[in-house]
């Protein structure tokens, strides 16, 4: 899944993914209306703007983007409606050929991870098999060390699927613990050199390895370094845009030849229109809002281009 | 709602949580036929299996104890199938009285976990509220920093609600990150410290603040100096029974009034019947199966007197 990660990165010419993240204060006003007038207020209907909403940008954007990451907290928010329609999001994203990295960032001991990681290697039960969350790639948080990690391992080993796994956050306080001094070592390098070790073995034709690592945008000196203590781990790296990341700052994050990394932009995409005066407000704007999430993602690309 | 769990704990004399914890391979043969028959090999099959299972478990030990944890992930596991019975198995144990600790260790930046903040916060919907999860506490992810946990903050300060901020897990890696000395002290008690603040002026009438802390039962020295450490800080106590933890290990990690905390067991309380000789294994044994869980959370409960 990695070297097919890359492969649509290059055929796209654009290491960005899409973060489909939607929040109700997104909504354009008419799908907002559409749905409430069906299903009354409730958590139903909140579900089918969201599905709704990620569908019409996903057809607007989806023959320039390598991947989306839907982030399942926006969803699990509304409950069982909501995780329905994160999953109908993935399933269409698939369907258009979108690889999915699903920022879930679960993370257990052993027991509960082998649990957990029936997020991306299915169940058994008895002899049938099922996939019952259909994602490719998904974060996981490393604060339980390796015995939390073996179980997706294990998956990796045996399916094309991978990981990325919180080394450096993107969020100001993020530095709270990972920046600290870990006998003589900031943190989130001690984190980096568990990813780097845990990722040996299940290095693809690519030359990057199915675990890979979260690196924030908001850390431009920090990605440099971690780009070469970890010349095999491929870096997915939120924090550009809404978060303040410019792709200005991303260059060190990628290898010699460009590649090694994909860069996510949520908010600045997604709701791209609102900031956008060719298209008006959300009380106004009809479903030609997504064609400013595709002048965004052509502007965002422009940006890593021009940082490479 | 830490008032209320101390005092169910003073009630029913047990400072015992019951992980409800549930794995295909605990389910008795009757059951699983019974399931297996109506709906086939499906997650739906395994989700009822868990409904009932828990449902039976319940009804043999609401009397002995004061609350329950079901761990997300083991549902999750099956899909929107298996959160289905999660929900329903909370809603039965609330039912009975219980409270409901949900161990779903989420965490992420702010804006996202903010989103996470509807297991105890529900969500508004223009004005109409629901509470799409139920839980009573979860416990959740420190790595983020302090505007990853915020957003829990922010829900504790208006609802009676709590959450256990991850600490020191009770699994055999956890040291690999959690031990390292930060700046000259090890990682968990740099979290512990944080811990300590965040919970400041949400503080119960008990003396316990509504931020607890994880400790796992397979450290007792190090739960000796969190005892000392954090004084208002009640801690959910993972890895007794099965991960190896007893109680005469426990006693520190209690106060000089033997409160202070909360002790978990899963397998050895759910699964006890495949360790009692009086029950049989999971191909003979019928819904009698109940009465082995009790004995064990009687037996659970004398060793952790024994040990105060």
């Amino acid at each position: 899944m990695i070297d097919r990660l890359i492969q649509r990165i290059e055929e796209t010419e654009n290491p960005a993914v899409v973060g489909l993240d939607p929040a109700l204060a997104m909504i354009p006003q008419y799908l907002r209306q559409e749905k409430f007038e069906q299903f009354g207020k409730t958590p139903k209907a909140v579900a089918e703007m969201f599905f709704e909403f990620n569908r019409l940008i996903i057809d607007a954007v989806a023959d320039l983007i390598p991947a989306v990451k839907p982030q399942i907290a926006m969803y699990e928010r509304y409950g069982l409606d909501g995780l329905a329609a994160y999953l109908r999001t993935i399933e269409y994203a698939k369907s258009k050929g979108l690889v999915v990295i699903a920022d879930i960032k679960r993370g257990d001991i052993a027991s509960t991870a082998a649990a957990y990681a029936a997020h991306i290697g299915g169940v058994d039960i008895e002899g049938s098999y099922f996939d019952p969350w259909q994602e490719e790639f998904i974060t996981i948080n490393p604060y339980f060390g390796i015995d939390g990690i073996e179980p997706f391992l294990e998956v990796l080993r045996r399916r094309e699927r991978g990981v990325f796994i919180l080394v450096r956050t993107s969020n100001p306080s993020s530095g709270e613990l990972q920046d600290k001094l870990l006998e003589g070592l900031p943190l989130y390098d001690q984190v980096a050199d568990l990813v780097g070790r845990w990722g040996e073995g299940l290095v693809g034709e690519s030359g990057y390895s199915k675990v890979g690592a979260v690196v924030g945008a908001t850390h431009p000196e920090q990605g440099v370094e971690l780009r070469r203590r970890l010349p095999h781990t491929f870096f997915l790296v939120p924090g550009y845009g809404a978060q303040g990341g410019k792709g200005a700052d991303l260059k060190g994050f990628f290898d010699r030849d460009g590649r090694g990394c994909i860069v996510n932009s949520s908010r600045g995409i997604i709701a791209a229109y609102q900031k956008d005066a060719e298209f008006g407000d959300a009380d106004s704007v009809g479903p030609e809002f997504t064609q400013a999430s595709r002048k965004a993602v052509l502007a965002m690309k422009k940006d890593l281009e021009n940082a490479l």
